[in-house]
């Protein structure tokens, strides 16, 4: 079945139905969608005004679940060890109590080092500048008792833990062992000629916001002296970047494919995960009130689990949404790999449009097995 | 005092009047309503069209607190420790990194095993079988670290715990060491010359409700693919069988006699349950938001314990609730035994017909003592 | 900039105006508020027909903090190590399984002793008495592993360690070594002559309010068999005894001084906690779901932490609220003391009065820096 919408395979017409049910309700609404199913499309739609299938835009979060990706490679290669601690592969993060504090509980949120006083500077986020920074600061929290989502030093975290064992950065491992090989269109550093195809996110500021101190953790966890998160991706800079926590930029069809590439192969290929690296990488480690937000979330290493607020997936599912409510995941129970990326900032819990799609494709998958 | 509606001794009035007003204020309103004080009956009331004091119907998750009464019985003949691992009694659960998960753990909701994909049979819960499907299982989360309500499959660690322990089904104990002596009027196996007492649990689905995953933990926790939880009682071959999970059918006054002769004693007799096995059983593991449920709920070793939400009971109080909102427990700061079970399903939480019928006869205790 | 209601330094003006806000639009409305700003007062207001600047009044739960302060000189000292255990100093606690039990942990609302059946007599709280009582008792879950407000025996448990430490009651290492030589217009003990100042704390009782179990853990927790928890401050043995959870009486200019004086140091003079032994007695220790109530709360050692509920201050400001919204705060990102004290009880969570005045106070001393 095709469409000018883009096309969805024989049995997905629900999801097809669903999507344009949220083009009629909102004009200004416009959105890619994507997924794949055993290695194959089966669905690729593009809808709405402001947005076309070529569309390279910013996804926020879901750039955690991409750079994880990097992650599980080291995990797999087994340069990285989950269960070592941080201060195995970096000494200095040792300092101030943290020498207990291990891989998986870091990438699990659990570390309480939200950020520093005064904030990372936007070119500075990528850099081991900003991991020196990070060693050198002390918790919020007995490390490892309680969990808070890092909403941007996971990503240092991340890119340090590559550094360290690997001897490269995140973004060129990800570039030459992932998104080309397996032809991934979602960067973690956009290349000045694709720069064409990138639109800003769209979203508006609440005015009447209350004062967010700075100092506080919510303020640590925002970077607030810096700027707002949002429009970290509509900076050239932090994209050419393409830092870990939130400057990914890319489609939903690239989602979409890494997430297939990972776990099912695409075109035929293998997956670039062994079933025994998804399996360490995709357990929940934890669940509950978030520190940071106040909301629950749940969260595997680096991965989103779903919960009951946020049900994207089965209970194999692992993902990461992102700010604007964008949406990149992989159901191994279904053989899914799905991306929906959305041109203006949405509500990201559900049921949101992200997660009412995903059910959708979710019921066609199971109506076809 | 004795009404068309039974007997209330005195001190009991305001019980009385509540279940009276339950009764007024809704002319399909049934329900059974007992408690024990020190051993002897203190009130015995049926109300409403739809039910009489011979009623035997669904209990739900009442029933884990029945079967829990076994639990107990082999902690205190010392053949089950609830600090082994589960694997040193079922070695072969030791699968997939769940070695560690101790007995006290996976009785409180922590293993992170809530089903199998694809669903148990419903003649195959009680059986072997099926625990040999879970021991095979990988869990959703580290086992022990998080908790969230196994609705059906706690019922199959108790059951296969019994067998690898005492050598017999907990069905089998508890009717033998339990049900028989104690002539306790609520069932784990209903025999079929008790079936003309059975009524069917009448309850509504909600036909807008949404899709649910089978495949999500909600559709495992469900058993989804088989079957919704609130049907089984209903059948026949489930209710004969008497899963510990939810198969246990019996009256009000079953579940009152069978709380009291565990902690009092009944008619004049010692309780079956020593003080030091009551303490070790009813000491809560675990509370927090429910990971399944995304609400709060609160854990001894099977037992449920009374918190903010599900208020029925004094700090040692311990029982369980059902799907219909039937409600037993015990609570030993008044000596009390109690039971509640409606006709047709209510909302179980605070403040519940059951949780306001429990204060006031709390209320009456305390003022008589 | 002075007013009649008091004064504020440059710069504060914003903090007045909202003040002035509060009491425009309720003209019973009465508080103290004062603020240190590296040492020096920065905000001193009183306003409203119900209260003088030289007003002394209960502040609940504020005690708590202040009491604090006197088991952070003992940690100061070396004579309480938070890592040791409970019965390592009084080993009559380890009865029914607390011999566990870790200093930081009972202090941090894990302990699970809420009270003691039967409550504890008014003038009972401040003597070893009461400490052997709560040393007999059984732990309402496995100590340490939850966390629960302990709102009176969190200052049995202080007290009797600093009898067992320091040979001495806490009050009289309060008076002895802060209070007199700070000059803290803070009392844990209020003498007799100073009681012409003291104004009773003005509430309502909820007339409507449900029966509350004096045996659940709520009515022990609120020692309910004795009486309510809001009239403690306003009987006169209760507040001459100075009972650390709950007993402490004074004036918003005495917190505000008092939090100064331990993390600034106030009129030129060092600080009396060195920022180590502040570190780790402000490290936060528990956050989440509370057992006793249901909401959530974050805790250090004894101390209040901001969370997304109650967001007082910055991610390292420490302090303790009271059942009537009083607040005491020391914030070292800004160099901060805050005191605020209202006649009447109100709402204690954000954005309640005391958080937004607090804001106010930290914007104004951020952009003062």
């Amino acid at each position: 079945m095709h469409t000018s919408l883009g096309f969805v395979a024989p049995g997905y017409e629900n999801v097809l139905a669903l999507f344009e049910s949220f083009l009629g309700g909102d004009p200004r609404y416009s959105a890619q969608l994507a997924a794949y199913r055993n290695g194959a499309p089966v669905v690729r739609l593009t809808g709405g005004p402001e947005m076309t299938g070529e569309t390279l835009t910013g996804a926020y979060s879901c750039s955690k679940g991409v750079a994880a990706m990097v992650i599980a490679l080291l995990v797999q290669d087994g340069i990285l060890d989950l269960d070592r601690t941080i201060a195995h592969y970096w000494p200095e993060f040792a300092a101030h109590g943290k020498g207990k504090l291990l891989v998986r509980e870091a990438l699990s949120h659990r570390a309480g080092l939200m950020g520093v006083e005064g904030g990372f500077g936007l070119d500075e986020f990528t850099t081991a500048g900003a991991a020196a920074r990070l060693a050198a600061a002390a918790p919020a929290w007995e490390p490892g008792r309680q969990f808070g989502y890092h909403a941007l030093t996971i990503g240092i975290f991340m890119e340090e833990l590559c550094r360290r064992t690997a001897g490269e950065s995140l973004q060129d491992v990800y570039e030459r062992r992932i998104r080309k090989p397996q032809e991934v269109d979602f960067f973690l550093g956009l290349p000045e000629d694709l720069e064409t195809r990138y639109q800003d996110v769209l979203y508006e500021e609440d005015p009447s916001q209350a004062w967010v101190d700075p100092l506080s953790l919510e303020g640590i966890n925002n970077n607030a002296p810096i700027g707002t998160i949002m429009e970290l991706p509509n900076i050239r800079s932090v994209r050419a970047a393409g830092m870990s926590a939130a400057g990914g930029v890319g489609s939903a069809v690239g989602l979409a494919r890494l997430y297939a590439a990972a776990t099912t192969g695409v075109d035929g290929g293998k997956p670039f995960l062994t079933a025994g690296t998804v399996a360490s990488m995709t357990l929940e480690q934890v669940w509950g009130l978030d520190r940071s937000s106040g909301l629950d979330n749940a969260f595997a290493v680096v991965f989103m689990k779903p919960h009951p607020s946020r049900n994207f997936g089965s209970h194999r599912a692992f993902g990461h949404e992102g700010a604007n409510a964008a949406l990149g995941f992989a159901d191994p129970c279904y053989g899914l790999g799905f991306g929906y990326i959305p041109r203006r900032q949405e509500e990201g819990r559900t049921p949101g449009r992200a997660h009412r799609l995903a059910a959708e494709v979710r019921r066609a998958a199971a109506s076809l097995s």
